[in-house]
């Protein structure tokens, strides 16, 4: 994720550890192509090019809706379901539906940077919460919590990557979820589960989602194609419960433009009930599978023993921690002669100095080779800051 | 406009005089094709499935200036346009920038519906003003802005659509544009000029646009794919002030999401440079007009003279008055009966009520047969209710 990172601009020759999107090669083109062929002899393919309804493409809705009870049991019916125009999309009308300017939110101590910045664009008061390795510490919300009650204030929601987070590729446990839907119960807050690499996972089972942990109440969760089949069809989909849905679905803005993407949706629908999805995300996990475990071997060769980082069980990303020696400014600025680029921790934190010895490094983009390079360069960069800061 | 009026919705028979869409064999499919079809042996495929950069297609946005310059001679250079995706996503976007719930913005009455129902959901104070022959009543404007300003209110913002509005198809005057740029200096409010229908133009020329009055300062222009290629595709464009596009373009959303759907964008981009846009919007142009004469010779035939409509030089629409003794809720009831369904008048009013004897009819959507038709239906259900009241 995150088009700021757009490798296009980047200088040629360069290693872009930052760019949070899929490697060109793990496009599927090939497998899109021929049901894009066929898309022309579909007997409604002039409504492909008109105004869509509202909620979305019907087939993908209902593929989707049942393989979320299949795979997760989920009681998801058509009504808990629409198509959105990418998580983005979803992001930003959530965020403007549930709040408006100088209402309290609440997100992890780093959150996902860009999903900050909507939270800013919409001029919100922004509540981080630390996280620890197994997620977003719950006492520490509690407390905030009750500190927000007594001055009057509760937060309108709870924005969360509960698997494999962007940018530290944590996943949320169970009892901490749990803990969580208790708390937005007894303080009323919603939680946006911005759920987008869960099927980018490299073991077996997750946590169950906060959806299933709250039946649906108050919950909104989030999902995307743009990890696991293309970005540039900008298709997602958003659950929730059928009133919050039905809310959505009869906004102005989608009585204005319609569904989402109507043409790019029928691609994606097709993708889908032909079963190449199914099989492209397999194959992806293990090509994911592959990038991160040569990052982190790149990274157990590199670093310094000062040096400590994530091994994450899914997703994009690794989160790196400098020696309390080195910023992560210090570290761009020789990187950058290296011609490697990475995101500076700072810009996943409301309080940016709190991310001035991290480092968000991304296994998705990059070809194996330059992974490896790219972590080396910086193994030898955070290492002889150390030498020259010891003389 | 408006798949709220999606026409799935439709009773199999009926006559949806109120669906705001190009009519499906209006949608140039075939000439389409081709160029998906090219699009695979592109060097650059793999990059139309990725996230896009924030901006939008560079192709497209270069092809849009230098049309804008060409047609309008407007000094437009790239910094001033980006791609989104539809004109809705820009009024959703500038209404969430430019103002927040409460804050004052000012609409014509009637305005489009649609827009509306995104100015109600962002909880704006919507002061509406008059509109006559000439569109928006200056002096009308002129007096709430004192008023507003009286009572330390100023509008964030004046929407309206000003070529063959929706839902009215009046075009505003020169001089009244002139005079509200003069307004908006004085007052310090953006005009955002939604300029959807500007190609569906049955005369040469048009008035200055906003954009053009104010060499840009202050207004915010909107233009739209929907009308002249096909909705489904979603893609439009945003003209501004290089700051206003920057700050947009740096915006949390575009930040997260990359630009508007690079995939149709890229579709899109080669229609217009492969020289078919302008054809087919020629075309467009002659078939659309033959649909509003026929709606007109309709009208001629089918109504009393105790009704009045406009004769639009362009766009989707015509607004239909009816007599004093019969109201749009009353006529609804009885064209259902007959199959028939427009868009009643009070959507598109701040007020409802202020819309209780008005139609707005759509000559975009249905065959000619069925646009004849229906008319002369509701001709003879307006002239039977005369004679019933009379009676």
């Amino acid at each position: 994720m995150g088009a700021q990172s757009t490798p296009q601009g980047v200088v040629a020759g360069s290693i872009p550890l930052f760019a949070g999107h899929p490697a060109h090669e793990l496009l599927p083109i090939s497998s899109v192509r021929p049901l894009v062929d066929a898309i022309w002899s579909q007997p409604d393919v002039l409504r492909l090019f008109n105004y869509g309804n509202e909620q979305g493409n019907r087939q993908l809705i209902d593929f989707l809706a049942a393989r979320l009870q299949r795979s997760e049991n989920l009681p998801i019916c058509r009504e808990n379901l629409m198509i959105i125009g990418g998580s983005t999309w979803g992001v930003d009308m959530i965020t403007h539906h549930l709040a408006a300017p100088g209402d309290t939110i609440m997100v992890d101590a780093p959150s996902y940077r860009d999903a900050l910045h909507i939270f800013r664009d919409a001029r919100l008061d922004v509540q981080s919460i630390a996280i620890n390795a197994g997620g977003v510490i719950v006492d520490d919300m509690d407390r905030r919590l009750r500190d927000l009650a007594s001055r009057q204030r509760s937060p309108k929601f709870y924005y969360v990557v509960p698997n494999f987070q962007n940018p530290t590729g944590i996943t949320l446990g169970t009892e901490r979820r749990q803990a969580i839907v208790d708390l937005s119960k007894k303080y009323g807050f919603v939680i946006v589960e911005d759920d987008v690499y869960r099927d980018i996972r490299f073991v077996d089972d997750l946590p169950p989602s906060f959806y299933a942990l709250s039946r649906g109440e108050k919950v909104l969760r989030l999902g995307t194609f743009s990890k696991t089949l293309a970005p540039g069809l900008r298709i997602g989909w958003l659950i929730g419960h059928a009133d919050a849905v039905k809310r959505f679905v009869s906004s102005g803005m989608l009585r204005m433009g319609g569904g989402a993407n109507p043409f790019t949706a029928a691609i994606v629908a097709d993708f889908c009930s032909s079963g190449r999805w199914e099989k492209h995300v397999a194959w992806l996990r293990n090509q994911y599978r592959l990038r991160r475990d040569c990052a982190l071997a790149a990274l157990d060769a590199a670093m310094p023993r000062s040096a400590h980082w994530t091994r994450p069980e899914g997703g994009y990303f690794i989160w790196l921690r400098l020696p309390e020696n080195l910023t992560v400014d210090e570290l761009e600025a020789q990187a950058k002669a290296h011609n490697v680029y990475f995101a500076s921790g700072k810009g996943f934190f409301v309080h940016p100095e709190d991310g001035a010895h991290h480092v968000r490094l991304s296994f998705s983009y990059v070809p194996l080779e330059d992974l490896e390079s790219g972590i080396a360069t910086l193994g030898q960069l955070i290492k002889g800051a150390r030498r020259s800061r010891r003389h």
